[in-house]
């Protein structure tokens, strides 16, 4: 039987899973200092909790569990019939693999409403699933990492987020752009135009901003059948160059001068707060639009700064406020916001930037080779103490040829090895031997684990 | 819609998150210092690969996924017309959750073998799912955690096992006893009573011995033909009181003298180290007895020790070596040994023991009260102090009443809270309460943070 993986999944191999579990600590680290709850929910949930949250799609996207034991006896026999597989899944499958962190929260938050004290503020952490066509960059099994608040309307919560973002990619090291919009902002504009039923096209053509560019926006706002006044107050509006500035084109419209309320409220919450990063207010940041009600958050990395100037990865972070999450739930005016973070995407961005180079991943630093018997229970004795000092160590577990142990520590790349044979068990100095450099001395167990401490 | 859980699946708040990462984080500690890899796989595995691994009963207890799409159109129609449900799983379903780490495991060693230099060594900690019906402490998802050494039949393996072992247990404050034993030693007994045919019966009677005694062993014994001098042969064999002993019976019986021979070396490498719990030299032990090839381990809480005689949690860790893992994946010839930890019954000995009583588990320790706008500006400001000294720390996001707002940090159990109200903010001297003894002191922030940081 020829051993092979699930298309569009991976193994993790060691380097892999600490440098991850580097950039998830250094996150849990950030929202345990902001007092989140950690949360984790069960992978399955049921097939009726997830149905209808994702849209057609998402639920052609839906891993489903098949019901265990004889499960045709609750078939649908006219889908049987018919060969309705669409149909047939609901009568055999009652469960399905989770597809992002949202929904299960709303769920849990709705089921233990009673338990919960609002607001309540969770992180979650876990990997989702999704039966999506793998590609570069694209997988069926992948982490999440979402920090919410919900039952509380403050917007001193998005002010907290902003600091959240603000610190965890600082504490990560990768210099961001942290961008803030307000869907509000988004109504107005459709009704400063005149034709709030265009909210929808509207945003998506100016979301497109960046790509096509104000010709192409132009374009797409002339095919709605809006004229030159509309385009050129959209261009205005989005354009403009501050919160002031858009309150006198919104004078006359509630929804945009609420928009406009809720973004100053926030910043007044930032007022004196020292950022390492960048925070722009754009109007044309129009992210997940149906879902959204107020703030809308977007992190990208700074490719202004030289050094980053190459990170051709987009958003590696989003999220915003939404007015009803649980209601779905049958828990009502539950107003919650939230951001996530796009880990794969920042593993990739820390990789290209090489910061994961200085940091101590946790992979075994020194190996000691043992050319025979006697030398193997020396060095077996020989390694507690170094374990003793906290240092990741190994030891070939048998004896063997120096030329044998030294292939197989170069092949397994470990940094230094302690060479040990009977010339070295008689005189307690070892052959310590750093592997990149080629210098090798004699020294003492207590110097080895003097130097690898440092 | 009513919200509801997967059955068998749970929902983890904070707290058990905090305190089952915190037995995570120990022992990935002293995999690390032990030089062992890390690994993940992915949760689902083809049906291929786990399927026969397990027994009938295993089979029926894999949770299957359902192919996407029309996945009518490759099901099996003879299945289909006569309602074979198990005939029809596998041509709906091609993948399902992992029911164990062993399978996967073995089936990545096959897969990467040209990439993996052996011996590989390697920790996995990851949730397993398992169609069993749920009852008390019984669950259909719960974590696994295995540590392996594949590609060596050196038993300094086993002493580096036990080692951990030692370690792992001290290290979470838990008095354990390690149990070992060898699979030659129960081969060598069927056959010091000539009857090496009766292998398996003979050791599954043993295996009862703390629960039926002596006589009800006896019982079983005579029940398979066996006379009393098979019995008595039986007896003194497991209750020899060293291997010195044992090695007299043995003279005769190679593959006896083997598993003494095995124990021996282990314990040779073990001379001189200095354990912290018991290791137990125990002739009945028989677990997994179809699995193992050689050494055998199991630890159970130390119950001779005064404050854990009432632990009534029976084994909570156990393994073994194999001679063959990966032959049914095509890698013949690799010996290996492992043990795992069962993580949900270590979680329930040290809540039942109160080791968590004194650990920090990143649960918020103080939250801010503000009385009115101006104190929740204040009070925003204020905790970034509080979060700069890496104090986790929360402020209600809204101005509210006293009482209110005691009443709400009450709730979540917060341990300390600043109350902020106008006179506060004047002062600076803000309203220090520890929610625990009722103590309440006009403090700075500085002299708040400098309090918390003890």
């Amino acid at each position: 039987m020829k051993p092979k993986i699930v298309r569009g999944t991976r193994d993790f191999f060691s380097v892999t899973v600490n440098k991850r579990n580097f950039i998830f600590e250094k996150l849990r680290n950030i929202f345990v200092k902001y007092g989140f709850n950690a949360l984790e929910t069960p992978a399955m949930e049921s097939l009726e909790t997830l149905t209808g949250k994702y849209g057609e799609e998402g639920d052609q996207l839906l891993f489903k569990i098949l019901n265990n034991g004889d499960f045709l006896k609750k078939a649908n026999t006219d889908a049987l019939s018919t060969s309705d597989s669409k149909t047939l899944a609901s009568s055999i499958s009652k469960r399905a693999l989770r597809y992002d962190l949202t929904v299960p929260f709303a769920r849990f938050v709705a089921m233990h409403r009673n338990e919960l004290h609002f607001p309540y503020r969770r992180y979650q952490i876990q990997p989702v699933w999704r039966a999506d066509n793998p590609q570069k960059g694209r997988y069926r099994e992948f982490y999440q990492c979402d920090v919410d608040i919900i039952g509380s309307d403050s917007l001193l919560n998005e002010a907290e987020l902003i600091q959240i973002y603000d610190e965890a990619f600082d504490s990560l090291g990768i210099q961001v752009v942290i961008r803030l919009n307000n869907r509000k902002i988004l109504d107005g504009l459709a009704a400063y135009c005149g034709r709030p039923d265009l909210f929808m096209p509207i945003t998506v053509a100016i979301d497109k901003l960046d790509k096509i560019g104000w010709s192409g926006v132009q374009k797409e706002i002339e095919s709605m059948g809006l004229d030159l006044t509309a385009f050129e107050k959209i261009k205005a509006v989005v354009t403009a160059p501050d919160l002031q500035t858009l309150k006198k084109y919104f004078a006359a419209i509630e929804i945009g001068t609420e928009g406009i309320k809720e973004l100053q409220t926030v910043l007044d919450f930032l007022e004196g707060y020292q950022f390492s990063n960048q925070l722009k207010i754009d109007f044309s940041l129009a992210r997940g639009l149906s879902y959204y009600t107020g703030c809308i958050f977007e992190v990208a990395v700074d490719t202004s700064i030289d050094h980053q100037k190459n990170i051709k990865i987009g958003s590696i972070g989003g999220g915003g406020r939404y007015a009803d999450l649980t209601g779905i739930f049958g828990l009502k005016d539950m107003s919650g916001v939230g951001v996530s973070f796009g880990a794969a995407r920042i593993y990739d961005v820390m990789d290209e930037l090489d910061l994961f180079d200085n940091i101590d991943l946790n992979e075994c630093k020194v190996m000691l080779l043992c050319m025979d018997e006697t030398a193997l229970k020396y060095g077996f004795k020989a390694i507690r103490k170094i374990r003793q000092a906290g240092i990741a160590s190994s030891i070939y577990p048998k004896a063997w040829k120096f030329q044998k142990l030294m292939k197989f520590a170069n092949n397994v790349k470990v940094p230094f090895v302690v060479v040990i044979g009977s010339q070295e068990v008689d005189s307690g100095m070892l052959g310590f031997k750093n592997m990149q450099t080629g210098d090798q001395n004699a020294c003492s167990i207590d110097s080895i684990i003097q130097q690898l401490s440092k």
